[in-house]
């Protein structure tokens, strides 16, 4: 019996190989895929995303508990796209999660750049497809709010629930830059410190244009994952996010985008790659580096020339 | 006279301005670039690197104004690659530069990704092209240490500083993954609190191994920007690292690698656009999506034979 085999006979063991070959790259990884890919499409995947310290992890342990009483299988995904300087936080967040059951019903995954360069939001993606093969009714994916990678990561994404603290009121000017365009919900944790109702009332106040505009509402949840409070409301506002997006066809319109952006990601990273390996043939490359580090050329003019010359105009 | 023409004449605003047009990519910015390019390479640059709270403004501020003194000219890049959440810190930094003199001798311009996706660290290059071509004589570049933006940013530098704080002591572990590989040069900033010692003897024991193997002896210089103390050494290390990779022929080797990698990806980004446009013209795009949304195919196999039928072999 292969590990494919084993996968969809449901052993974790198997399960968790099958990850790690899909985030190393190993041989035949794609063909990997190309196999799940077809028994994916069932499980909601639902990112969470805020600051260092908002209870992000909290939050999504308590989330996936209820999810738990509720007899779904929950699979979960955290990726800390902070690199170096981080790492120690990291392992603490994953300590958080040790109080979840170990029958098989919930699987947790870190993922971590450490360092490493890219490649981090496709691996996510690919990770999701495997575990949504294995048959989890939701993954939960857990990210830091730190720039670009975050952003493709929530790409992948059904619903996505902002987390914020009452310390974050700062927070709202830039929330304005970016955020509450990726933002579904909102929940605002640690709901019982000061200056909770500032940041609700700072928020709804945002939202007011948005939601005349739209069927969808954002809600703002207040929420403390510390004391298991309204997490039935913020899972509530979750399944209200997914019925209201299927009833209206941006559910499957969302979908739809993100299998072009993913035949987009696939392609643009073979081409990179056959790129790489043609100039590595072009043989004056050391002669052009020379010209523009002697100032006779620059890097602008010479890749206009490189293009021309390029086999895969 | 041309905005160009003005930079050349050593007019700040015109420099401004066609820094903004390089980081909006407005029309003509590459030719722009072209006509920069063989003005620069003179200025050294020299990165700062360190998570939040580190000190990385103030230690950046210090070296700023020993080298002012010294007479010499200087440009500041400050990049967040930190998105939507710390908006608020960005300014906070920026207010305590602003004790550096007004007469000209030095520059200094905040970059930040502010939730937009990806160019960053490309329009940071590009903006150095412009801050050397205008004749700077250093280029202070400061970054937040958080994963891709930030060590390809680095890649722009020929001297890199990473700034730990005693408090960072759990980052050494870290350290090994990722941030050896970059540093040149280990300030100890805030040396003067509890744990200093112990940081810097961890680190020296890191580097037992490397400098036995190496010409240069990666120096860990405890300074407190606060005091301005010790800022003489740290510039003496940045300058010894630049004379002694000089004599090596590592500084053009680095300068050459990157000027290869700086080709590599205006052609891959040409090339991703090209991509884009092909793909929106592939006629049965929306029948593919269809059946991988359906299940009938998946990405990967799509993609094979996208590949195969595009034009771009």
């Amino acid at each position: 019996m292969t590990v494919l085999d084993k996968l969809f006979k449901g052993e974790l063991a198997a399960l968790a190989r099958i990850i790690s070959y899909i985030e190393n790259r190993d041989e035949g990884y794609r063909r990997l895929l190309s196999r799940l890919y077809p028994r994916s499409g069932k499980a909601l995947k639902i990112g969470f995303t805020g600051p260092p310290g908002a209870g992000k992890s909290s939050l999504v342990n308590c989330v996936a508990k209820k999810l738990l009483a509720d007899g779904k299988q929950v699979g979960i995904i955290a990726v800390d796209p902070t690199s170096p300087f981080t790492g120690g936080a990291l392992l603490g967040d994953r300590v958080r999660m040790s109080d979840l059951p170990t029958d098989g019903s919930v699987y947790v995954r870190s993922m971590a750049t450490r360092g490493s360069r890219g490649g981090l939001a496709a691996a996510t993606g690919n990770v999701t497809v495997a575990l949504d093969a294995f048959g989890f009714d939701y993954i939960l994916i857990e990210t830091v709010g730190v720039g670009q990678v975050e952003l493709d990561i929530i790409d992948t994404c059904d619903t996505v629930v902002v987390i914020l603290v009452p310390e974050s009121g700062d927070a709202i000017q830039a929330l304005k830059a970016g955020l509450m365009e990726i933002a579904d919900i909102f929940a605002i944790n640690k709901a019982d410190r000061p200056g909770a109702k500032n940041i609700i009332a700072a928020l709804q106040n945002m939202l007011e244009i948005k939601r005349e505009q739209s069927e969808w509402k954002w809600p703002v949840i207040p929420t403390e994952a510390i004391n298991n409070k309204n997490i039935d409301e913020l899972l509530a506002g979750i399944l209200a996010h997914v019925e209201c997006t299927r009833k209206s066809g941006r559910f499957e319109r969302h979908r739809r985008e993100q299998i072009r952006k993913k035949i987009f990601n696939i392609l643009e990273s073979q081409l990179n790659a056959l790129l790489h390996d043609r100039l590595v043939d072009v043989s004056d490359l050391e002669k052009i580096v020379s010209d523009i580090y002697s100032g006779k050329s620059d890097p602008y003019t010479a890749s206009e020339e490189l293009f021309k010359l390029a086999p895969m105009k």
